[in-house]
């Protein structure tokens, strides 16, 4: 096809009344197509129903160390769970404590602590005149939402290939010790799908933050969520690297199984130092009874161990992959050589990222929705819900039946064009 | 039996020679009882066993709204279970949001927001010099744990067989614009199993703060923990009262069915004002993906409604009467007319108080732990665990077995009267 850029303005005229045209036969057709949540699909849940079904009651009753999971008690999680958690996110079993069934919760929680209490005895956040994070772009809309929610001051970083741009990295937390923080997806990161390369990582643990209590939120949200195996997601283990550079207390990881079993009720954990576990139970303790032990056990009981939580995840990749090839199909049958944007294809996680012309995403998004189309707010992978360019989306091919995620495919592809043209016009 | 104060010194040391002599057989049997933990016992947990067991997981899959409750969404509970959570709280279904399994992680979720981010627009408590909140002595111990941890500065209120003197939060709310929340358990309250009278209820609700953004922390904990019916447990609806009085917002109410389900996997609750609770989704909505839905499910496919908890709570009911009276009976056999303390009959909640003279509770509890008692530590029921008579000392029936609890109760009258006669020596 030819590039748009190259077109006569006729053609581009003769282009977009074509356009138009097909655009306002989707109009016509009422449609309701939502490719904006990150969320698995009723097939996807229904793989994990013998988790509620199968499972004989009596056998949640009690963890292997005699713990009745129906009581008080056992703060940091049961031990099994602590292992099953730490295989999910390649750690070792001390270095996890188990949580409730939400890591945007545990997060929320963690950078909570920093503002109230400080970490290992640094001065509380909310008594400092400014505290910023640094946030790789683009990124997970929920993350900015918590540190815009508590008032944290928010620094781009640009993602590469190789994931955030860490020359820039490297320069702002050593000179800025109000620094006190970075959100990273270093596995198939939200939005974009990248991994994280092992430099990436390396230079990542011998940051020499200006401030004490900086730490890297590294949320392993996809850590086992493969499109196409797990030879794609290989990435280093932060919590090694940190501790050989002699970082060992700069990193929080985080994980959950809301897209492995349930997304409303599975469980989420946390992996730290020794010093930074002590200083979080220390806080749990006051915080919990602690969390449902007894869903803990369910997971442990259904899952077994990695393996299982691997061969679970392959059934979530069958259902997952032909929706990511055929919205990829899609911008390949209608975008190519237009020169109307670019794209990614992920190996794993949950989205699309489209890159439209600059200032466009905000006009596509809205051509979108009026033909029955909902996209995720242009600008919501940014902080402030601000892309600087306006030209970032999100597409999200999890949750639609493929029938529907093909048509709002055709349509998005129709409203990129028209978008398109009418800016280079 | 003789008054202790009226015997003459040769008495009190014979006395004392002979309970020594009971003690050291105690002492030489090696025992490991507990009377400490105020936590349902195997036997009542095995109550609720059909929650696990029993109910069809298709059952659990969608709420009455439609919602898939496996997969993300409906961050502040799903219709039914509103519906059930507000028949335990006798408030009304819109007034409710559904949490976690921790109402204790629900209350510190809510000081927490007094702290970072502040009531309705006012300013978070960690911008103030000085923040106090007002603590009935004596209390729980884990509501003085939150506040502590925050570094909020407690005042002690003496409890009366009605409530908190009112006179005395009256005055102090009103002339104090840094205290800015009182903690209260209304019903069967921690420790002493007082229920608030309803001129209580209606002079908390009428309450004058100088502080705009001071808040009632109303733990109803034991809203259906009845030992004798619910006769004995009737309390106002603080929510009511408030709103008649012209004080809507001042008051946050808590429940969770951790002592009607699971301790460790059940649900919990706050109700609130319109204004509160559209504050506290502000900030839910930042901070979790939802609470367990599945979960919320399952307890309304099993309890179904208010009756089906109040039929469930008669059966705890018989299971911890017979706990509660082997240990009264004992004081009463052991420790009538001696003037060594005084004790309440509680007629719901899961502790019973004792009185000791003034400066023997910490004596009491360490002669009982040398003979193999573990009681809750002395003055725990009291902010920065200071009590300023030590003499409280509380008692927790529920987790031992009958013939453990006969033991320990024994040996605890022993101990009170071997400290009672050495304060007297």
């Amino acid at each position: 096809m030819q590039k748009y850029a190259d077109m006569t303005r006729e053609q581009l005229q003769e282009e977009a009344a074509r356009l138009r045209q097909i655009y306002q036969e989707y109009q016509g057709k009422g449609l309701k197509l939502d490719m904006s949540r990150g969320k698995p699909s009723s097939e996807q849940l229904d793989l994990g129903m013998d988790l509620l079904n199968a499972i004989d009651a009596k056998s949640l009753m009690e963890a292997e160390n005699g713990l009745d999971t129906r009581n008080y008690g056992g703060m940091d999680g049961i031990p099994e769970a602590k292992r099953l958690m730490a295989e999910m996110m390649e750690v070792r079993p001390e270095q996890v404590i188990v949580c409730g069934n939400s890591s945007l919760n545990t997060m929320y929680d963690m950078v909570a602590r920093g503002m109230l209490l400080g970490y290992l005895g640094q001065t509380p956040w909310c008594k400092l005149d400014s505290v910023k994070f640094l946030c790789p772009v683009p990124g997970y809309d929920r993350h900015f939402a918590v540190t815009e929610h508590f008032g944290i001051e928010m620094i781009n970083v640009p993602m590469t290939e190789e994931g955030p741009d860490m020359d820039l990295v490297e320069r702002l937390v050593a000179e800025d010790a109000s620094i006190k923080g970075i959100w990273c997806v270093p596995k198939y990161s939200n939005p974009q799908g990248v991994v994280y390369s092992d430099e990436t990582v390396r230079r990542m643990a011998r940051l020499k933050p200006a401030a004490a209590d900086f730490r890297i939120f590294w949320d392993n949200a996809y850590a086992v969520h493969h499109l196409y195996g797990p030879e794609n997601g290989r990435l280093l283990n932060i919590l090694d690297e940190c501790e050989q550079a002699g970082n060992p207390d700069m990193v929080f990881e985080f994980a959950s199984t809301s897209k492995v079993s349930f997304a409303g009720a599975g469980i989420s954990a946390i992996a730290a130092s020794e010093a930074n576990l002590a200083d979080i139970k220390k806080s749990l303790t006051i915080q919990t009874i602690g969390f449902d032990k007894v869903n803990q056990l369910r997971h442990v009981r259904y899952f077994k161990d990695g393996a299982g939580i691997a061969a679970h995840m392959e059934k979530h990749a069958k259902l997952l992959r032909p929706r990511f090839e055929l919205v990829l199909r899609t911008l390949e049958r209608d975008l190519s050589g237009l020169g109307v944007g670019s794209w990614i294809s992920p190996k794993g996680g949950y989205f699309i990222t489209f890159e439209a012309l600059e200032g466009c995403a905000t006009r596509i998004v809205a051509l979108a929705k009026e033909a029955g189309v909902v996209l995720t707010p242009a600008g919501a992978p940014f902080p402030y819900g601000k892309d600087p360019k306006d030209s970032v989306i999100r597409i999200a091919p999890s949750y639609p039946t493929t029938e529907d995620l093909q048509q709002a495919a055709d349509i998005f592809t129709v409203c990129v064009r028209l978008a398109s043209i009418e800016k280079l016009l």
